[in-house]
């Protein structure tokens, strides 16, 4: 049994089953799927025409305007490139004028400050406002791998929770501060993009000493395997303010991290993501901490300089 | 039954089960209590005295010079911060005399050019040699999620494994050409760090925004957790020479990318690694790839330049 005719014997909650998709990038494309393999009834609309070819011989409704999606639905989820987009679609007379009284979920990815300044033109124009990050790629969506994040009124979220839940996986609401969705997909993407990014330089390096990606491939993922535990073990020691080095102090990172910079640049490959990571480890080392763990720069990093 | 009193039973292969390590820092002395937890006759030796104090205390024997420590077995097993400090222990000629006929399993970590350089002078002196790495922390040592590369003559290889194997876990040969381990060496360890360091500055910018390491962690783990598919796949693409960013592309990357940067540093808090990673992608969006995935930048990095 769809969601939809679910909630239409529940008391006709008509609107709450409809649903409308603003952007169609990859992952609007795939939000919008996963509503419509739940039976929702998807309306989509997109800046650019035609990216919505597949979605309608699914069964979306193509709409020809932004206010006429908006119109179309009592929960709008937004999902495109940043909130410069998001503002340009929304902040027109006309998109503004039928958001009223609506619901907007923006999965968009941005900093805090912009999901403040989103919220904040949502109450001012009489919109209900909740801000959402996705943490996991577009595969992900509407399998029990997604992983989505929230923040805002919670009786909102509460409201819209079975429409979002059939987006799948996990959905934590982080609290009623608007932009804590944004502030943990900021750390998140931090991390997520500053590994891919090792691993993009190491599959280069390696191809200079002849090893193909393939063959590096299952010993990086091992290493990703790896990473879960030493994060949360590192968490305590940071939240404690205890940064030991004792398996493994900042001297013998640092030393590791010059290895990477050395033979990278030896072979002509840029090392400037390992060059910054191993000055941060100097500067620790520099200012006495060399005996603690390479965590210590998270204390450096947050530090107040001045006076 | 322990190795050794196998090992006799088997024909009294006595030396084999004679192991020295050279270098007593976190690493040395992991393995150190790995071999003694196996029941090997383990003789260790660390520049600076007293670093063995707990390893006599169950069974190791303390040699008084790096001399008597090679001497005391066909096995030497050295594990110091770099190939500086072998250098600096194996190239003194009473220890070059005493290595004579003896195998050295080199499991420090440097660069593929010092490990040819390390096997080219043993090679010179008469010292049987294998390289290798260790590609897990301390806490893994005699447990199964060790993980040890070795590279060099394989018939050495073989002829030791049961000793090594005393470590536990997965060891893996990688090939003769004696530099290999260190080459992976090098591209797993600059996967690790660079992650790691993403992960401190991500610890940074949440707390900046009011947010615990522990509030964090698990979400942290969860991309941990996403690491190990992605970088199967990408390594696919990166040898078939293609570079979909259909799922997401290069310019959304970017953008999220600034992100971090413009949040970080809004905070105050240095984001020099995040912005040479945006560096690259800008890259490589200049040069035509933006609808191409983050994982063009492999190309970018490994381009030679010049005419
Ligand atoms: N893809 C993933 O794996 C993934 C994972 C987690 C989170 N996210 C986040 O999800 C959001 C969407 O990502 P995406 O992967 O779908 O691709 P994207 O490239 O980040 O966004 C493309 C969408 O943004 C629209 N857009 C860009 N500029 C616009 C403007 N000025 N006005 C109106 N629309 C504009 C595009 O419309 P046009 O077609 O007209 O250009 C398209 O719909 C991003 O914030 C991203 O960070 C993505
Ligand atoms: N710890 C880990 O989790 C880990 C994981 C994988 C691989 N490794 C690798 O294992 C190796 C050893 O690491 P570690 O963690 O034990 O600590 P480390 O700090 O990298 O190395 C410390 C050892 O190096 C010795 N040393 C330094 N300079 C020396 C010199 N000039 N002459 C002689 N000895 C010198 C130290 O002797 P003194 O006590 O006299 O200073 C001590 O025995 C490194 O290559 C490291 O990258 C470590």
């Amino acid at each position: 049994m769809s969601l939809q005719s679910k909630q239409s014997e529940q008391g006709g909650q008509q609107e709450q089953s409809a649903v409308t998709i603003i952007g169609l990038g990859p992952m609007g494309r795939a939000l919008a799927g996963a509503f419509l393999d739940a039976g929702l009834r998807t309306t989509v609309w997109n800046r650019t025409p035609g990216r919505d070819r597949e979605l309608v011989g699914r069964g979306a409704v193509s709409a020809p305007s932004a206010e006429e999606a908006v119109a179309a639905s009592g929960l709008i989820v937004v999902c495109v490139v940043n909130y410069d987009a998001v503002d340009a679609v929304l902040r027109r007379d006309a998109v503004a004028g039928a958001l009223k009284g609506r619901t907007v979920v923006n999965l968009t990815a941005d900093t805090p400050g912009r999901a403040r300044d989103a919220a904040a033109w949502a109450d001012g124009h009489g919109v209900r406002y909740l801000d959402g990050a996705i943490m996991t790629p577009t595969v992900t969506i509407g399998t029990p791998d997604a992983v989505l994040l929230y923040s805002g009124l919670e009786q909102l979220y509460r409201e819209h929770r079975p429409v979002l839940d059939t987006l799948g996986g996990t959905h934590t609401h982080l609290g009623e501060k608007v932009c804590r969705a944004a502030a943990y997909d900021i750390a998140l993407l931090d991390i997520f993009w500053t590994a891919m990014s090792g691993y993009h330089h190491a599959l280069a390096v390696a191809r200079a000493e002849g090893i193909t990606a393939r063959e590096l491939a299952p010993f990086a993922a091992g290493i990703g395997t790896i990473l879960p535990a030493i994060f949360e073990e590192v968490a305590e020691e940071v939240d404690e303010g205890t940064f030991s080095g004792e398996g493994n102090p900042l001297t013998s990172a640092a030393s590791t991290m010059a290895h990477v910079v050395h033979h990278s640049e030896a072979h002509g490959v840029d090392a400037g993501i390992m060059r910054a990571a191993e000055g941060l480890a100097r500067q620790a080392i520099g200012l006495g901490h060399g005996a603690d763990g390479l965590h210590r720069v998270v204390e450096l990093l947050g530090r107040k300089r001045g006076g």
